[in-house]
């Protein structure tokens, strides 16, 4: 899995950073790409990557403001220019589907892929048998909405050894079995739990990525033991009260999150212009609170 | 007058050309600047020129498919987040008023400054001492207009020698009034017209932006004797048939229309991304029609 930040500033484009959106790209799931908010110009952004549209099969909307849904009226009809016919769901807050509807139809943008939205509401809002993806509401000045992604454990090692040792030689279709049904039955007739010659689980992966907000209990929950927290990091602690005021959280307060939440790593993302060279400062205080944690550029990517 | 291409493109953005956007900058008007269709990341183009967002006083949309408007509520609201407070008009098809409400209001944008919505209707859409604007419907898939911006004349050179001979010495606050009146009472009680003593007129400059269109005799009209004309050049003329079937113009058409308008200059964009090297036979092709004629790139500017 990888993270492509396509824009980490906060409210308006500027040269160095464009605003919201992130690419989740799973290669180890055919390439499938997800998309986190979809400010202006993410379409353009992606030109520059390895994204291709009609790879993207999701998009989560994390709130309704200008700097993380104004690319989406543009993105949809580009992903319908080559005639694409794959459909593409989209997760958003209420007010989402007037807004792309709307777009849509005033501009005469004819899609020739179906089209889901679907409005958020707190709780399992995808599941099947690979990932859970869960929401909650966080504190910002409009509502805005946290993601979990939680990849499903996958079965453990199959056992080669113990399988010959204990029940002699199995055909390769057989074999397959033990990872697939909870009792294998034998060619000769007996059964065995497939459990007994199967390694410990793997683990799957929990990535939480969360809109615009000021610290909360949700945030938290959200993002407990995840191995990826992408956090906002609007401002500075010197700014934390007036941060806070604007539904925003600073670098330091987006670092005592992962920390309560016993997260593994935090990407800051979600940058105000105001901060150039001095953007490391951001970085510092966060790192003094909990590590690993990077600071996100428009283009870099983490693989997890 | 300049006019600064800021995306000259068609459809869809590409790396070398982004969507539809024209600044008209007014050095001679305190720097007013208009705007000509607002496609998606305008206002990033912008951020690579010298055009500032307060100075835009009015923008015009020649019609409402997402290449020409994706660009404008971003564009609205980041010309409001430094608290700006000039006044903006914007002009349209029927329909802008519905997306522009409907996507500030679902975003939460809150303009700082007054906004002012104009649906078109064929005709004088504004006029002041200094310029005329009028439109009418062209020939696309939908309801597109072209803009013709109207100069007015300004009165001649005062012919300070022949006032001299004719009249005397005269002070220079009442000089002033043989361009502003047309007859002026001097200090002896006499009246003279101000026209003997005025050299001949200045002729103000005729502008002509054209919408995505097709051939049509509205074009025509818009265009004649314009000074330059801005044309959409979507295809070649090998592709003559299915430009004109999706309301679009061949360069060579474009050509032929300023020809028969006896404009002196052409301009042309909204170059389909098909052509990419070979662009040059766009004009090579309208060259054999009509000169002079240019094929305008993203961030060119011609002056008037």
């Amino acid at each position: 899995m990888e993270l492509l930040f396509l824009g980490t500033g906060a409210g308006v484009p500027a040269k160095h950073r464009n605003v919201s959106a992130l690419a989740l790209i799973m290669p180890e799931y055919k390439g499938e790409t997800w998309l986190f908010d979809c400010g202006e110009a993410t379409q353009h952004q992606i030109l520059h990557t390895k994204v291709k549209l009609p790879r993207i099969k999701k998009i989560f909307i994390s709130h309704l403001h200008g700097d993380h849904i104004f690319g989406l009226p543009g993105l949809l009809g580009s992903r319908s220019f080559q005639g694409e016919d794959h459909p593409l769901e989209i997760y958003g807050p209420p007010g989402l589907r007037t807004y792309i509807e709307t777009s849509l139809a005033l501009s005469g943008t004819h899609l020739t892929y179906p089209l889901k939205i679907i409005e958020l509401v707190k709780g399992v809002i995808y599941e099947d048998e690979t990932f859970r993806i869960s929401t909650d509401k966080l504190a910002h000045v409009i509502d805005s909405y946290g993601f979990r992604i939680q990849e499903k454990n996958k079965p453990g090692k199959l056992l080669v050894d113990k399988i010959k040792h204990d029940l002699g030689v199995i055909p390769g279709p057989e074999l397959k079995k033990f990872k697939e049904e909870p009792i294998v039955k034998l060619a000769d007739g007996s059964q065995v739990e497939s459990a007994h010659y199967l390694g410990p689980e793997k683990q799957g992966r929990i990535l939480t990525i969360l809109g615009d907000t000021k610290p909360c209990p949700e945030a938290l929950e959200l993002a407990r033991e995840a191995d990826v927290v992408v956090h906002e990091s609007t401002f500075r602690s010197d700014k934390e009260e007036g941060a806070n005021t604007f539904g925003h959280s600073t670098a330091r307060q987006a670092a005592t999150l992962a920390k309560n939440a016993a997260a593994r790593t935090l990407i800051l993302t979600h940058i105000s212009s105001r901060y150039q060279e001095d953007v490391t400062e951001l970085l510092d205080e966060a790192r003094l609170i909990f590590n690993p944690c990077f600071l996100a550029e428009d283009f870099w990517s983490y693989t997890l």
